[in-house]
């Protein structure tokens, strides 16, 4: 893999207008109105962690034909002019009288015919970023013009990977790669699992992440509880399982897997279920060739993971990722998405090596005509020990 | 101030629920229905960082008399039993039949009688955590039961902070303060913005912040284009003024604060601008006791900023903050919040010491009975020179 650069070319964001118009005019959309973070980069390039202020809305809206137009606060100007849009109308954000809702709808009024369907974002995995009572009059206000769903046009756009979004998702696992290996400099019984966290994003950021949104883990003996929780001031004990789980960015694109560690030495329950999980990685890899279905790599981990039928594998073995530290599709057994190349997918087999305590492991892999390729580095072999 | 202790006494869920259910009554709320991360943790304690995956819905109720009940993705349910909640219905999600919206309206039934009104926080600030079809069809099966505004409860709520609450600011306010004190150690002519990002954060994690979720800032000479954009690999100048602003989070607590540094030495009109901007954040806070309104603390701000009247303050110049960045109330000339004891405020000053250049000057300050206390260290003087 190549050095990823940093942004897109113009052409890059050309090519997903031209795909997501197509398919608005296919599905009788008039417009899109796109409101989270990942959706309004995708068409502008838009990289802020502003984000992380819930106090004002920023509205993209993306006619069926015809440039992109931002209705966004007054702050976010001078950064969105940087990007690849042009017509960007503000207001001065918060408005206690009206935030952007009649700015909004004016614009909605004028790209969008009477009649005309206006498309959002509205299955799972999506939210309106918005107060819920904007919206209710945001609908009063557009006359003649009908607020509906985008027909998963969004997702089905951002399941798919250019090489340039799977260059900056490669770089973010290479950089994750290079901070797990380093573990054993900062855990060993004794260190504080809070201490542990600490250091491991450092570790991250000396590695060239930009940021580390998401790190979960825990250490357990002979497993853990679950896998979202965040540290305690518990200390690593011989015979824990330490578990992290990172999504660090690179360039806004999330990296999403994990490592389980070995305090002191292996329990052979543990050493068991952790070589059973690599090998429904394996399994799930080898599955993973464009025509496949998101239930079939499901399918083919369950069948390592339970090969007797005896104890159901439950939640989701992995799933889509991208912008965001999970996406569509997610490997259940109901979800018949086909895969394509250019989609980048986590395989994060589960297994319980007793009551109470699970043990997950993570790889991230995207689809190629040819098959699947690994961004993660995935190794076989026994757990690394610490201390 | 002591030490902050991690968590909360039982006896704080309590008071807060206390609270919720006394304005809901008075509001003829039956129950409020909670979807984001702060509102559930605001009565659950619920902490973890999964949040960031947008995938899956989580839902809080808390009826208007009696215990709350969480009705979540079973992913949480080890983490969310040892909250302080006892109530806790799961699904196995995603479910892509019905995502968890069948439970949460047979929750809502069972919760509130026929006729009753569910209130949702719908205002500024404020924004629903799931599928808009999912919650379209959450209306069609709550029968004979109304879904309202929360009447800004959640809002007045969350705005009064706890004795336990500050202090959690405090100590994120610390940390941060030593991590800005260090910044001549990494920040220099002719380093790339980008490294002093990446540094930074480590520097903050380094002095005991849980994460960083938010870091904005630039460099440029004599001021800065705005404050929301990433770092670039353009390095610093001679000349540069450098800001850094960040919200890090201890125990789930965010300090929200900047600082300018002049790159190599200060130039006259940014040394008088960030005088300017120092006098600013010490008239805010003179005028920032009980019962005074959030719009006078604008004005005193502005007074100091424009005296002659001649550039019309635009844009925020504070706000609150908690468990988010950036919470209620504004420091806008709109709002006529008054301040009570327990809010805590960011006091940020913007002025302009050239054409398409600002300045920006950041602190945080608790409003106590007998006035106002800054939490970041406020401290007159020139800008540290840098290198």
């Amino acid at each position: 893999m190549t050095q990823a650069l940093r942004g897109f070319a113009d052409a890059e964001y050309d090519a997903r207008l031209d795909r997501a118009q197509s398919a608005m005019r296919e599905a009788g959309l008039a417009a899109l109105l796109l409101t989270t973070e990942p959706e309004v980069r995708y068409f502008t390039g838009f990289l802020t962690r502003f984000w992380e202020s819930p106090t004002r809305p920023w509205f993209l809206v993306v006619p069926a034909s015809g440039a992109p137009v931002a209705v966004i606060p007054s702050i976010g100007a001078y950064l969105m002019s940087q990007c690849r849009i042009d017509d960007i109308r503000t207001w001065s954000a918060p408005d206690y009288r009206d935030d952007g809702v009649g700015l909004l709808a004016d614009t909605l009024a004028e790209l969008v015919p009477a009649g005309g369907e206006i498309g959002i974002p509205d299955q799972i995995e999506t939210h309106l970023r918005m107060p819920l009572a904007s919206f209710r009059r945001l609908e009063t206000l557009l006359e003649k013009r009908h607020l509906t769903g985008d027909g998963a046009i969004m997702r089905h756009l951002r399941m798919i990977k250019s090489d340039a979004e799977i260059a900056k998702i490669a770089t973010a696992c290479d950089i994750a790669d290079r901070a797990f290996a380093r573990v054993p400099l900062i855990a060993r019984p004794g260190v504080p699992l809070a201490a542990v966290f600490r250091d491991f994003q450092i570790l991250c950021l000396e590695q060239g992440a930009d940021w580390v949104p998401y790190l979960a883990g825990a250490s357990d003996r002979g497993g853990y509880g679950d896998v979202i929780s965040p540290a305690t001031e518990a200390q690593l004990a011989e015979g824990d399982v330490l578990m992290l789980d990172t999504g660090l960015v690179w360039d806004g694109y999330f990296c999403d897997f994990d490592r389980n560690f070995a305090v002191g030495g292996t329990g052979p329950r543990a050493a068991s279920a952790h070589e059973r999980l690599l090998e429904a990685v394996q399994a799930g890899a080898e599955a993973a060739n464009p025509g496949a279905r998101a239930c079939d790599l499901f399918r083919a981990m369950e069948r390592i993971l339970d090969p007797d039928g005896e104890v159901p594998v439950r939640g989701r073995l992995g799933h889509g990722l991208g912008m965001q530290l999970t996406e569509w599709p997610s490997l259940i057994p109901s979800d018949e998405t086909v895969l394509e190349p250019g989609m980048v997918l986590t395989l994060e087999p589960v297994t319980a090596p007793r009551d109470g305590r699970i043990m997950v492991h993570e790889e991230n892999i995207v689809i190629r005509e040819e098959g699947p390729m690994f961004l993660s580095e995935f190794r076989r072999g026994p757990m690394p020990v610490l201390g």
